[in-house]
């Protein structure tokens, strides 16, 4: 074991037995370094470790310390536990009506994984789009390349850098966003009939690409807090001729964790015993709280079996519908592919994103985004412990923006969301993120909105409707 | 049969049988309405047959005359005669070498399909797109509708009815381009291993949709002035488990030819009778010659079994990205398969395109490059005529913007265009446009471009490259 994982260890187990209390600063690091006899570095790491599981946090000038928000772990979702064979993906219709908003639109929009894009960070980025419109308007109109923009590729490159990628402009395929990443990679890695490993809770988008590719899902169990169970992975992939697994590793949706760099290691070497393919879904991954980002699965992959999908949709904007795909071997198939899902794609966001990059423009707003979520994060978690009963299970999201909420087994979230419409705000039923409609008792909240007041009042609404409903079933 | 065929026949006869020659004033709508005892407006349709198949022209204020580029004629490209069997699609290494442009550029690139875009008429556009960015930029910032901007289902019902068919905005699904619009429906009629009928040749991009979706292809003879061959379909449905057809009945791609109208609506009803779907790219429809435009297949469709896919690449730019499907029936899995296949489109073009169309420009722009494409096709049928050998056979396009070249038998057009592109000229070979690699001597001309002289040119030495592979082979 790595010196600074022995030492992570330690100090977890100092803070889980409250030797070190919530907000307590815990040793410096030179401190730590003499105590144990390792390096800075090793100390640095260790830190680092922690702090990406939610342990611990670093403040500017002041050392580190025990998470005040920690107060939740004792309660997070019970780690799920999904029927052991593949399945047909059902629960389109859930989802659809997410995605439409049928009926009455609520005042406070918690369901939806939108980012926030008030921000004056965003401004360079609407303003290089009309830029490029007035100034060269012939660049865009015509066909071009079918891989994208060879700047933006250039700008891609640039960035994976933080996730522990050293990609090649020609290495990377733009995509009309990440769910048409997701969809083209998981059409190159399989055939109609195979089965795909996902987790579980996991995001609707994936599993209705699954659904419409003519595949089926194997859902694996999922830890809140360090993600897919590679126990249960290898025991699956031990009983089922599985193709490939999808993960969101990296701010998971719907729960917010990531997973520790260990383990996606683990879960790279497990994938090359096995030889099947990885389809990583790295849409969060740059606004993850910590920085340095965490390493993306991809950035261990040797013989290119990681295919990594991505897009500025949560970290900038949606409408832009700029993705990307880094396909490792099956680089000549997912352009095929993409080429056949929807030609290219339009070049005039492709072109603002890559300028945004290149000025310094998305390191700034990232900046931003990550300081702001982090917040509005302790808002939410402060408001469930205030609202709702204290036997309520949350998540602990390191980056991103939205958590997941376990109720009591015996309540339907989709009975629930609808009586929580009528009242004014919604939430992401659980059971839209599992293939076959488990987490029945379970929701997705998202907390971009900066007006965490807001957010605030729409997680007593939910309570009250969610207490209602258990004091009438009593 | 209705009385306007049979004087359209009887006219048709006289043309072809010399009675009336070339440039000659056809007889006044009043003169044969009194000779054949029938209404002004019977002698009015069959004119706008003989019309659109190319064999009279209206001159404003003159009366209709002889087609004058109808020397062609006598020289269409053979009926093709594909394998009677489905087959799975190969051709991806040709159309990827196509499309990324491989090697050297030439300088007169006669090989896409890109329609011009330096009109004055294009300006409107333009600028709604700048200031849409400008004046809303939120507006196209986050998620929105994944059936697309209802302002642009409005207009796109608006412009339909041009094509006779009357729809509801919800009756419509915005997509990023014709290419997702068809990928998306043959996954919404066919499973893995069905079969798809088109034509032979027909477009690269839908045969390699066939492809990817793991669906084998049935190539149909087609005529180059009619279009596909209703007894050579009927006989393969009579075979093989056809579950649609896959068709681009008017201003057809590769040949340009407009099937007739009363044979469009044989098609639907064999379609009918053999209860299968009809796919129908309309997408260069808008830019027949002839005003109105002709109906669509989809004009006749009364059980919803016709999925008609368009976008504006053809008739404004491709660089949009704008294309929509009126998916009848299967509206609801249609709905899926596009959310699935890239989630909702980017707003800002479609509501510039919106805009375009509401007030007014998108008409303007249609009536200019309308004439302005049927202007180059003469041009570039008298280049032929005046560079290539007297047996070459060339279709008559009655629309858009390519046409067919069908050269001596032996000759290959891949190693032809290798040696053409060396010399600064660039075509399409034929074999792009067959499931299987027919078509090995025949080519696709592109004559978008308003410069007739560049056009001209690049036939010259195209003509010139072809003769000397005929010398050399003697």
């Amino acid at each position: 074991m790595a010196l600074y994982i022995e030492l992570a260890n330690r100090l977890r187990d100092h803070i889980e037995h409250n030797f070190y209390k919530q907000g307590d600063k815990l040793p410096s690091v030179r401190q730590l370094a003499k105590e144990h006899n390792v390096s800075i570095s090793t100390v640095q790491e260790a830190y680092r470790k922690l702090e990406q599981e939610g342990l611990v946090e670093a403040l500017a000038k002041s050392g580190y310390f025990v998470n005040k928000a920690r107060h939740t772990l004792d309660k997070l979702p019970r780690i799920s536990r999904p029927p052991q064979r593949p399945l047909e993906v059902s629960q389109w219709e859930e989802v659809l009506g997410l995605l439409m908003n049928n009926g009455q639109q609520a005042d406070i929009q918690l369901q939806h994984a939108m980012p926030y894009m008030k921000l004056a960070t965003m401004k360079p980025l609407l303003r290089n789009l009309a830029d490029i419109i007035k100034q060269q308007p012939e660049a865009g109109l015509g066909y071009n390349d079918i891989r994208g923009s060879n700047l933006l590729r250039e700008q891609l490159c640039r960035i994976a850098v933080a996730s522990g990628c050293h990609f090649h402009p020609d290495d990377l395929v733009v995509t009309s966003g990440c769910q048409e990443a997701l969809s083209v990679c998981l059409r190159a890695v399989a055939s109609p009939g195979d089965i795909i490993a996902v987790e579980s809770p996991g995001f609707y988008g994936s599993m209705q690409a699954i659904k419409t590719a003519n595949l089926k899902a194997m859902e694996i169990p999922t830890h809140p807090e360090t993600g897919l169970s590679l126990e249960a992975l290898e025991l699956a992939l031990d009983q089922w001729p599985i193709k490939a697994i999808f993960i969101t590793p990296t701010c998971n949706n719907p729960m917010g964790f990531t997973m520790p760099e260990e383990k996606k290691q683990q879960l790279y070497r497990l994938a090359q015993s096995y030889d099947i393919a990885i389809i990583e879904d790295d849409i969060y991954g740059d606004i993850a709280y910590q920085f340095p980002r965490p390493r993306s699965v991809k950035s261990y992959d040797e013989d290119g079996r990681v295919l990594l999908c991505s897009s500025f949709s949560k970290s900038v904007s949606p409408g832009m519908r700029v993705g990307w795909i880094a396909p490792g071997r099956y680089r000549d198939k997912v352009t095929h592919i993409k080429y056949v899902s929807s030609s290219m794609c339009q070049l005039f966001p492709q072109l603002a994103v890559a300028k945004f990059i290149r000025e310094g423009g998305y390191e700034k707003h990232l900046r931003r985004v990550r300081q702001a979520y982090e917040k509005q994060r302790d808002h939410l978690l402060n408001a469930i412990k205030n609202f709702f009963p204290s036997h309520t299970r949350v998540s602990f999201p390191v980056g991103g923006f939205v958590l997941w909420v376990e109720l009591e087994p015996h309540i339907d979230t989709m009975k629930l969301e609808v009586l929580c419409r009528e009242k004014g705000v919604s939430f992401a039923p659980g059971s839209l993120f599992s293939a076959t409609g488990k987490f029945r008792h379970c929701m997705r909240i998202g907390f971009s909105d900066s007006d965490v007041e807001k957010t605030s009042k729409g997680v007593g609404l939910i309570a009250e409707a969610y207490k209602a409903m258990l004091m009438e079933e009593e």
